[in-house]
């Protein structure tokens, strides 16, 4: 073991590089990947524990940034934790990756366990949040960036997504195309999603004269769910006011069964049927007919939140910052669009802003 | 700054729990992942270094296992990842997912920044191989396992798929179901699984007389690619020796490709045209008609590698380990099995050993 009053200057020494080098890599600022590499080991070595400079430098710097959600394997997750990444590694810090569990609860100490240096920070996607929650981001030591929707007064820095106004967006979209009994395939009503997209149609359906707005509700976002919902909708809808002519579902594995459900009673899509669904998945896009998709910028959040988290990291943190990604309207077969161009290329799609 | 002189006794009190379980957790052995987190942090705060124990203990530990692959968002990676978390995070050890970039230089330079010390081994996908990655590999301070082909002899245990063996079973099912003229539609020549397909299909193909195999690569393993391709394929088989009544491809977005080509020239599938993929993806499972395919157990191979992985780092480690996972033929509609009883549900699929 080395002494722990190793210099600036040893280190640049150990690392082979200029002071001034060494310096930037230690600050994390204008320093390539490899360098910041570099010069951390050499650091490391020595022990080098500088005390007569600022915050950020006082504490232990590990160059990492934790990612934590309930499903890292699921499609959102996934793009938010590749956006995150592609921000990140060219400024020397690497992705942790972690699992919240289902609860507010064990979120919460993950939050906590935050206070052992692990990283030197978090972008968290809460499955849930209550007020224990919003209790641990406030005790929090280092910079959390929440993504989703921010519960209670918790201080962290926010990036959300509004899916209740891109629910709005798909209704808009179905009633100007002509579209007159839109019914609605949501999903469990106690989840985070569930809930808001459930409320977007709500309000999107509100007024408006016509026949009531019918709702079914899957057990859980999949398509083996989705189906059986899908067809308890179209049957209720039949017989009770007249067959839908449109269906807005609250995710693409959810309108996937709705195609599903269409086909085996021998609905085309969209002529007697149109569909849309929320994600704009892979999934969506090469389905045949493609489907039109709500997108709430998975991407855009994951990039969002890697800025300020950087910002947070080097100290130009200021107040909560709250980001809004807007959604948009991606038009495809399923409500009358084109086919993309190529199947998988976004740029062949028709975004309605 | 506290001593470096900090001794396992002040650790337990510190953490306040006792001798024993500070041991175990320090160990990684028989404790939750709370109650290493907990030992850890006061480890962590007192500088705890001990000195007279094995060589595990006397390196810094990070409890931390790098994840490196190319392309960190592929289906392939996310599902080793998801299965190595859920492998590790139990024993408490976090994961850093890492982008080796394309080529084996960088993926090299990869495995070198592990000799700093930020985690305390590394699960590595290399995209392309060669003789300075190999050399790379037999340097490393920290343990390496390799997932996929394992070129030379680099040491570092090791987890496989046989994708070629998987090509052969999926060339035998189509022959047992009594397709005689199957062509392949492969990835680009150049990478690892492109190459190992296509060497899969030959195998299978040759000798056994009837006109000769037809094959054609797609420029990537996309579905607007693999359109191009699959229309030339279909075209150049009815012009040369015959139509095709399947197409083996090298994985499921091709074969998706083939479905759309096969729907553009009016061709019933499986009546006209059986297909399969490689992958077992949601895709394929999802898609209308359903897909058979070819699983190459992505999930089983994040699992082993990740309890070799935690052998390794707990000094249990023995020589170079290979672990084969073997492939399997998932048989759905494409090639006139069932629709999976429930989509998305694995369980209701037909596998054929």
């Amino acid at each position: 073991m080395t002494s722990s009053r190793a210099t600036l200057v040893q280190v640049a020494e150990r690392a082979g590089v200029s002071l001034a080098s060494t310096s930037r890599a230690l600050h994390g600022s204008g320093a390539s990947a490899a360098m910041v590499e570099r010069v951390r080991a050499a650091a490391d070595e020595l022990g080098y524990s500088p005390d007569a400079v600022g915050r950020s430098l006082r504490m232990k710097r590990t160059f990492q940034i934790a990612f934590a959600a309930a499903d890292i394997g699921g499609p959102a997750h996934v793009e938010m934790m590749t956006a995150i990444h592609g921000e990140l590694a060219p400024h020397g810090y690497r992705v942790v990756v972690l699992a919240t569990g289902d609860t507010a609860a064990s979120t919460a100490d993950l939050v906590h366990s935050l206070n052992s240096g692990f990283a030197d920070g978090m972008v968290l996607v809460p499955p849930r949040t209550d007020d224990l929650l919003a209790d641990s981001l406030r005790r929090r030591d280092a910079p959390v960036v929440v993504v989703g929707r921010a519960s209670g007064d918790h201080g962290a820095d926010s990036v959300s997504t509004d899916s209740a106004a891109g629910i709005g967006r798909a209704v808009r979209h179905l009633r100007e195309t002509g579209r007159r009994r839109i019914g609605f395939l949501g999903g469990p009503a106690d989840s985070v999603p569930g809930e808001e997209r459930r409320r977007g149609f709500d309000a999107a359906t509100a007024g408006g004269g016509g026949p009531p707005a019918v709702a079914e509700a899957a057990a859980e976002f999949t398509v083996a769910a989705g189906e059986v919902a899908a067809r308890r909708l179209l049957d209720r809808a039949a017989a009770d006011g007249g067959p839908l002519d449109a269906v807005v579902a609250a995710d693409d594995l959810l309108a996937i069964a709705v195609l599903r459900a269409a086909r085996e009673r021998g609905l085309s899509v969209p002529g007697d049927l149109a569909v849309t669904g929320v994600g704009d998945t892979e999934l969506g896009r090469i389905f045949q007919p493609s489907l039109t998709s709500v997108s709430l910028g998975w991407a855009e959040c994951g990039r969002s939140a890697a800025r300020i988290m950087l910002d947070l990291v080097r100290g130009r943190g200021e107040g909560a910052r709250r980001v809004r990604v807007e959604p948009r309207l991606i038009v495809r077969e399923s409500t009358g669009g084109a086919a993309p161009g190529a199947a998988g290329d976004p740029a062949a799609d028709t975004p309605e802003p």
